[in-house]
């Protein structure tokens, strides 16, 4: 199937029917998502990863009652970094010397692109961590359809109180979107064979 | 190929060689970018497409100073809405009646779920939009990958000289983000074969 028609197949499934996603599928989302781009290369996010009922209960109870998140089979927070901290970067720098065989002062320059995130306020920090949530979540998306796995991007949460049950306000998180993973259920979905509504390409692209 | 082989494949290319992206591929790219989800499907944003050379190189000596803007075949500029407008939710609940074949009546209770950002903050709408210009962009980055088209996700620019240049300040416009597509030039490009680096699985996922 061509990516056209994957994209054309997804669609926001409103109604989940309990069927677990196998785990390899899971795995290649969860793959698909450590391999988008970050600005930088920062990855300055994490994604946990709900597939117990009862924690899902408790999401759905406290932070977001859509029947996706206790229909759905795993449900995926993605959570973005509140501030881009120097040891953060250290880390990173770490890891790309080791990555690449080279040594960590070899990337002083290339560090350094970092210092202005480090010294900036946290509000912009976060404004601009979230940024690459989306990007990541923008390739999760796609990397659900093309294993025929039905999911949910959704934003209408109390982040607060979600960052405080899975416990993300003591870690320098901040909840930004859920991706919630399953299979449709047609019968009980009125969005499952609704047209698609997008603007027309003249609308949305400005061709110069 | 797998979705994660194509993802391995792709690289922020710095360096590109000029060849052209037959158009077919470039339509496949745009097309993925326009089925992309947003938040409410709203699609609150515009993509400029420049293909011209003299453009790309007015955008280079104004607002980016990276190779690529010279060396790519397309230069994609994602801008999102500055503000959500009264006018925006009227086309876009037009639009769905239309596509759908129903009342623009029976929408009357979705289209109150537009009503907090329309009477929301320029600055409040702006960040929401650009998220869900991210969330597009991701999806583009991926469909470049999967047409075997390299492409550049950028930051690194002047948005304000951008904007100007484009003249999106005056279409309620900002730009959030570049992405060239193009072909890598291998012998100039340092990043060609270094190898790619992520966070470990145990590292950015926090599986419950």
């Amino acid at each position: 199937m061509s990516l056209t028609d994957t994209l054309k197949w997804r669609y926001a499934t409103k109604r989940m029917n309990g069927t677990k996603v196998p785990q390899e599928k899971v795995d290649n989302i969860l793959e698909a998502i450590r391999l988008a781009p970050t600005s930088g290369g920062l990855q300055p996010f994490k994604v946990i990863v709900i597939e117990d009922a009862k924690q899902r209960e408790e999401i759905f109870n406290n932070a977001c009652q859509q029947p996706q998140i206790k229909e759905a089979s795993h449900v995926l927070v993605f959570a973005a970094n509140k501030k881009v901290t120097a040891e953060q970067v250290d880390e990173y720098i770490e890891l790309m010397a080791k990555t690449r065989s080279i040594s960590v002062e070899s990337l002083e320059g290339f560090k350094g692109m970092f210092a202005g995130s480090v010294a900036g306020s946290a509000e912009q920090n976060f404004v601009w961590a979230a940024h690459q949530a989306y990007l990541a979540f923008g390739v999760g998306i796609v990397a659900a359809a093309n294993e025929k796995v039905d999911a949910t991007p959704m934003e209408g949460f109390n982040p607060e109180a979600l960052d405080k049950l899975l416990g993300l306000d003591k870690q320098n998180l901040g909840s930004t979107t859920i991706l919630t993973l399953g299979y449709r259920d047609e019968a009980n979905d009125f969005l499952a064979k609704a047209a698609k509504v997008r603007k027309s390409k003249e609308t949305l692209f400005d061709i110069r």
